[in-house]
């Protein structure tokens, strides 16, 4: 599978921002263990990361154009509130994987809530980086059967 | 009449996204169709689409600037929750029409509100492209009033 | 096409009615300018006035046995709670299309939700009197595309 | 026992309207049915059908005037706005049932709500035209317990 | 003066309906009582009761034409959801009051707001009968001020 | 028919429960008028009462097995917030009607809402005891028109 | 009748606070023209003003202890979030008429609620002074019923 | 690892109940599949299915006694209101993941807010069984972190 | 007196579950001690702990049958939506009083509502153990009383 | 211990205010049963009552001056919107249990919420007179356990 | 200029207070740094603090007529529900400025909103004391522009 | 102090833009304004200005880098729904100061809302471009605080 693994904003900061909540490693060795881990298991992988909803719109698109099969998106902050992203997913047919880092359904009220999930094809959170080696997972089983 | 046709996200995967809701048309012949309308009616068009709601603002200064006559405005998602658009709006002194091809108010709740809307002059949707050219026709009797 | 144009309560006080909201023009005026420019592109039209929910209720129905190829609907103040409207409008196979002369999205909160909208094809709202002949234009294009 | 049957707006657009709501029998269908079945259980019937709010609450009037049994009202879109109704069925000393043809509590949220209902002895949906038959039931015994 | 004073929906049922709410005497006893009141004072007064919205907002227009100097209101029912009596009120240049017999603050929720209110020059509530008369006296300090 | 009436929450205090809204009679009492009822009209029946909503969700699947005709199910307390016997009688193919013995929509603001009701074919309340032998009427109509 | 007239918070800045809104009159003048009224009428009344809540509470149980025939209270901010005011009004047995300068429903959100009101007997909103010559009007009528 | 699986109300019905949100497979072939997923990575796996809230509970309080190291925890209908279950995920000293057949975030509103997941360490939503499989690395992981 | 103490759901994992809110003493210790405070002052008790809602609500109908002098309920959870707890209590002769160990009013948003309370004599929240024995004074004072 | 007792807006009319939900004795009889049942247990007490919510914040901030070992606090109708008293308990070092003579659960909307309780170590409702003195006993545990 | 700094409830306790939220030093010390500050500046300035609503707003009310030339008003806790204070604010002619030691926006939900601001010409919180001597420039500023 | 100060959308339009709310000097204007005013204190700042939500949050992420000693942002409509404004000045270490031109919380609904605030040490707003000034004043006082 072709993969992209686009990173909302201010995930460019992991390591440094509330490292409590985010954990310390950086989004660097982060994309690092990700990228290993895709390409054990025969998958190559694009990152992306932007603080500009826009430029993460451009991402999800151009993923439809590379025909990529299948895309992991941790919108941040904007999955509260990015009806736009939310059309993004939808409009591109590469099935989308939503993971956070926290989890966020035990978090401030604003962030319970998401509004790209719906167009996603499922939601992982809570797991710190191990979300995303379960989005690849997930998105293999979901090839798998087709659907 | 100088006129400024501004499309926000997604609207750039007009014939791939949804196309029952949005129908089959691409935005390019969106584009033309309109164009070869009001060129035939004696009007010069400028046509602009972008997925970053900074860049739609951007071009919305830049029509004051170039003293456009009238903004046609379709804002897509950005429509529920851009209050920077809806400031854009009403900073410059340019009339601008919000169009939407869908029929909003009868499809998800959050599609309901428009937070740009009270800074227009008016809105139409529902109407697919035809929105469009209907909104010339509303910036020119505009003109014609001197409101 | 047989058009019929259904103006809500309080609208045969235009002209009397809040001149700075909607405009000074009356009733007869408008009627007669909408007819005029209907005629001018072949079509004919029915005009109908009333303050009484049921009685604009009987007039679309009555439109669909005359098979009426259009409906034109000024809901006015009915337009925030009436769902024997929004009822009527769906129970009948002709197209309609909402209009208010104001801009309806500018105004008081409760002016801002429409419940009939829902039942139509579009809505315009906001360019006076040009409403209704923008409301022609949508209509014919509707009619062409046979949707 | 005589029993007013009132149905309220669109009701008279059966058949017509939405049949795979509200199924494909007309108005006169359903009075025939009712009238028929209330005759055999030797009760006479009276039928009213308004689309305005106003002659619905002159006919629950005239009921009690008329010193009827029992009031069956199908108040369709104005179930849930019509608090004039309410107030007519509280004003009147005739027992009244509420009746739906449709299972209005699994359809759209506004649909839910009845303003009417607290004012009746009962409320049936969901069960198509049976539901008027079922409320004959319901004011027989209504009428033997002496309540 | 020549005052205009409508009652709205389920007040011809006063002295049947609710007595302990709205108190035993029958509209006919009121009209006399507040005609005898008014003609004492020097001034004409017209009396109308309809259950329809519409016939409400006709003869509210129709005291406009009658160049009537003032109206007394109780919109009943539809004081909580008719914006289209509110419209009617708002359209006309004759001062309005509203009246309702039973205090509506101290009733069920639905009864606590007026949607008709912020058209009038005032409301009087709770003190049956007598909100009527107050209510002339209103008329008149309000004419003597040339308000 | 085979008919299972199924039975929530403290009905098995019938009698003894706030009599003046639930009635006089005991649970056994209306299960015996039940009984006799149906099976003078050919039915057979089966009785379930518990406080416990995993008990009540285990009879539901259990009629479902059964092949059973139809449920009666008065989920009581549970009636206003037991997702999970909505989810139940979604999950099996037996037609249920809602019976509640008192009118729910007057009564206190939490009882005014079913979320049990979408999943069933209809909703009857308000009728005391009366209201189940209506549900085995609606439960023949239903069958015999194969929906 | 001994009367006792209270005013609530910022009513002794009368004439000087909002002219147009609350009118070029000071408190004295006002106080003045009931006393002239009232006195006229055969009437004593007493005067109370205070920006202190307490304060208000203490004048209310006061008149209840000089056994005062009526209260005409202006409860003006306190209006809407006293319930201390409410209880006050509820726990003596003097009846009491909520005056407002203003036409509170015709103003900001927060105005149009009273919690004050549904211990009241009723209450007079728009009228200026005349508010408090006629709430003398209704608490003649009122005592003359022997409500 | 010793695991506990838990799934609540009418997941037993999973293959009959709703196939086209559920899936095919019944709770016998999804608990196979996971036991032997599980015990290829060295672990055990007992599974618990229940109906009643109550006993979900017990089984939770038991994985504690047990000394498990993780449990899994479909909630189903109770993920939305069982606050009981909130509490026993925190009472007990064993991490928890939440997992979803469906993709809850996309469907009817009720079913988008867990009140259970705050107390889990993640939630896993949208993957069918597969999520099932994902949460045991989840919880290999959370184990390997020692967190 | 006879007492029935009730304890609802994760009440058997005190001292284990969240001691810094709920304390260090387990259950046995809180039931012995309450036992031993109930005796010293002439009554009996009975205990009871479930986490199954259905469970409680039949405790609760047997202390009626048993002709308990009082009921002494910690809801727990159940306290934030269980109607069927509600009407457990309403429905049984048995005066009641809720008890929480913490200061419910302080804690999240959820846990400030009970549903329960409406039914019971009195509610004591925030003391610990001792709000059990506080119960008991209460219940004698109640009966003391004749109320 | 030294304890202080305050009551709130309107509780000086208690036996003239509503008697049949606040009982019939005075504050002065409170007040003197509270004294000698304190001055049994060896404590002294002193009382203060005001309608004025300044006042009451004042005695709060003596009590802390005092150094004072509890106060009792019955905000009445101050409870619900008082965060002026809920920051003056907070402010001081005194522990301070809020009750209510009414179970204020029980009654209107309004009463159900306390603003200051979740500053207070915890509440008694419901039981009369009886709350102060079980309070008496909560602070007397308080103060064993050293909390 | 001349300048009057109102404090509000519980600000006399500065210092003793929740030292972590609103600092260590006191009133005194509070008053004394502004009054140095403000005097350095060629301003004079008189201080007041209460705890009761109503002798705030007659301090308030007292520099409209010490024809002050400027407020500092920090109305702590009634800065959420004081609509007296607001309209106090709004009916002198004295430009205020409310300020706030905490940053209110990042505490308890209800610290967010500020009823009073709406009448002041800035809020300024969050810095602790400086607040105060920020609000002194603004009101220099504000004096110079003449605004 | 290095400074950075941020301007949010349509800052670039400052003079420009409705000049009766945001004043007539342009943003170079206010620019040089502050340089002016911060370098006479001995600081240097470094400005900047976007319509793009990223392109803000880049700037905040680079004063990190760059060791700013503060920021002064004025997110203007990104204020009222930016989480991601919000996330990016809780990730770097720099002190913010919220400022905004005009009087946020006496304009439309939802300009009173700010989700960057919490984020910030303090928010100034109403007081056009002394503002900024007075956002360095608080901005030193903070630093010789040392918090």
């Amino acid at each position: 599978m072709n993969l992209v693994i686009i990173n909302g904003p201010n995930l460019n900061f992991l390591g440094i921002r509330e490292p409590d909540i985010y954990g310390k490693e950086t989004l660097e060795y982060l994309e690092q263990k990700i990228k290993t881990y895709a390409e054990d298991r025969g998958h190559t992988c694009a990152f992306f990361q932007s603080n500009t909803e826009g430029a993460l719109i451009d991402r999800i698109q151009q993923a439809h154009s590379e025909q990529a099969d299948g895309i992991i998106l941790n919108p941040a902050a904007y999955t509260h509130y990015s009806y736009a992203l939310h059309d993004a997913v939808k409009a591109v047919s590469v099935p989308t994987v939503e993971v956070h880092l926290s989890a966020i359904h035990a978090r401030e009220a604003f962030r319970r809530e998401s509004v790209v999930a719906p167009a996603c094809i499922g939601q992982i959170s809570g797991f710190g980086i191990t979300g995303y080696t379960l989005a690849i997972h997930a998105l293999e089983e979901y090839k798998l059967k087709g659907a």
